[in-house]
């Protein structure tokens, strides 16, 4: 199952994206089939329902097989999305250097970490699949994109065993840590320069973790207008998604709707020989086995 | 006025505390008055109104001068305070070593910043005056305070200039950031060791700028079991207030609600020699000029 937060005639909407690529509005196909809407508006407060939410999806996702209707199927083309969690209730937590290659791109071997690095990066940031990434030219100089999976999670928990770790996920998505390189050096804590309006494009849509059994095993791939510039497999994260939370939940409760970006591989901008930046007009694409691809373009 | 997020037999409300050390529950005083509630129920709500929500709120005032009721005037010993803003729609942005002092007793000179250093709290550390700050005994063997003033910003705004700065403040209060000092060496990123559960005491309350016209001229204490262990004033920052507005708006957008906490001045438990770590039963006390006293027990 895919879970997208769309728009259509102004309204926003939960959905499900099917296989003939149509989104189904749960809400409106809840009110055909039950005359009754129990589902809630936001996709966060639907995760916070946990398996009943995925089984009250599952069967409206027969009942409407049966029952067609534009009433609430529509093509995908038809709608836009937003970022799957348009508005994050507290910061995206973030991993840094979670790839070898990439700790060594942007400095040495003293720069692999022996513990998770993790800062995070405002809710202001977040924008949908195919919305503008701000250039923020009187900002920064040093614009550069670092294509990430991340884990949705799905349950509340503390001090969670990495044996179970998995459990409390809900789904996995895409996103484009824009990194502003100038403010992040300068500020030292890296929130600043990670921070900037529109610099966590997410999405297309959340696959629910049912259809990704292993995240420590998957492709991803970045480009920018067309020419691959990170190429790597999930399976050279250091720290795989099992030890991120359990590292982050050992003394913080982590809840529903929670995001984890898990770093970066090698291949951005910064550690290219000279550096290639962002600028105006540039799109980036990002695919993830098994998820898809996030593509945004850069503009004023 | 000072603003509140309170606790009476088992209902949250948004108050005002009187100079008599009274609390006024004001969307109740507001039903008495005009049979018609239209105050929201949160403080950040509120607080998003801008002037609307201070003009309410002064001819409520005297309103209630006028017709006292114990329906909506209680005592404050009779309300347990929440943080005043108990649930943060995002992470606490902090400021980190905005004191020279504090810079040195934990570094050297080359640690005194020269651009902010900006970090977060997650909205889950968050509590209030005289509430338990878990100990984390198999988390941290580190825990130490930090007394700072906190920014609550009042109106939405990007690339705020300095000379506006001010205007964009709703008022002040206190924050105790709590820092597990082995993880925030550890993890290098501040996140994870300025994160744990209860590590936000915020309160008691938050006073209204207009009370409080120059936040960069503050008597600043903090006492850990009565004994005095900071003790300093806001005219020390390296960075004031103006200055950390205008620089985090630059390319992010602050909105109504965000918290800013300005970093503490020396005397925590690590810069001491030999350092001194907070335990179980440790009561600490923050004293701001102007706001009042934040206090917590360390508990298990």
């Amino acid at each position: 199952m895919r879970f997208v937060t769309a728009e259509r005639n102004g309204t926003t909407f939960v959905g499900v994206v099917t296989s003939e690529e149509r989104v189904i509005d749960l809400r409106l196909a809840e009110y055909a089939r039950k005359k009754v809407i129990t589902l809630p508006k936001t996709l966060v407060e639907c995760i916070a329902l946990g398996e009943t939410f995925i089984e009250i999806v599952r069967e409206l996702l027969i009942w409407v097989e049966g029952h067609p209707s534009s009433q609430y199927v529509y093509p995908l083309a038809d709608v836009r999305l937003l970022a799957p969690i348009p508005r994050p209730t507290k910061n995206i937590f973030c991993v840094g250097k979670n790839y070898v290659d990439h700790a060594l791109e942007l400095g040495s071997a003293a720069d692999i970490p022996k513990h998770i690095m993790l800062f995070s990066k405002t809710p202001t940031t977040v924008v949908g699949h195919e919305a503008t990434v701000l250039r923020h030219r009187e900002v920064t100089n040093e614009l550069d994109y670092e294509g990430e999976l991340a884990v949705v999670i799905g349950k509340k928990g503390k001090a969670i065993p990495e044996q179970e770790a998995l459990e409390y996920v809900f789904g996995y998505t895409i996103i484009n840590d824009i990194t502003a390189r100038d403010l992040q050096e300068r500020h030292k804590q890296f929130l600043l320069g990670k921070s900037l309006d529109t610099s966590c494009p997410m999405g297309p849509w959340i696959v629910h973790q049912s259809l990704l059994p292993n995240p420590n095993r998957l492709h991803i791939e970045t480009k920018v207008n067309g020419e691959t510039r990170q190429k790597a497999n999930t399976e050279q994260f250091i720290f795989p998604v099992e030890t991120i939370i359990a590292t982050i939940s050992r003394g913080m409760t982590l809840e529903p709707g929670d995001i984890i970006a898990t770093g970066t591989p090698a291949g951005v901008g910064k550690g290219m020989k000279p550096p290639r930046f962002l600028d105006t007009g540039d799109v980036i694409e990002i695919t993830i086995e098994g998820i898809g691809t996030l593509r945004n373009r850069i503009g004023e």
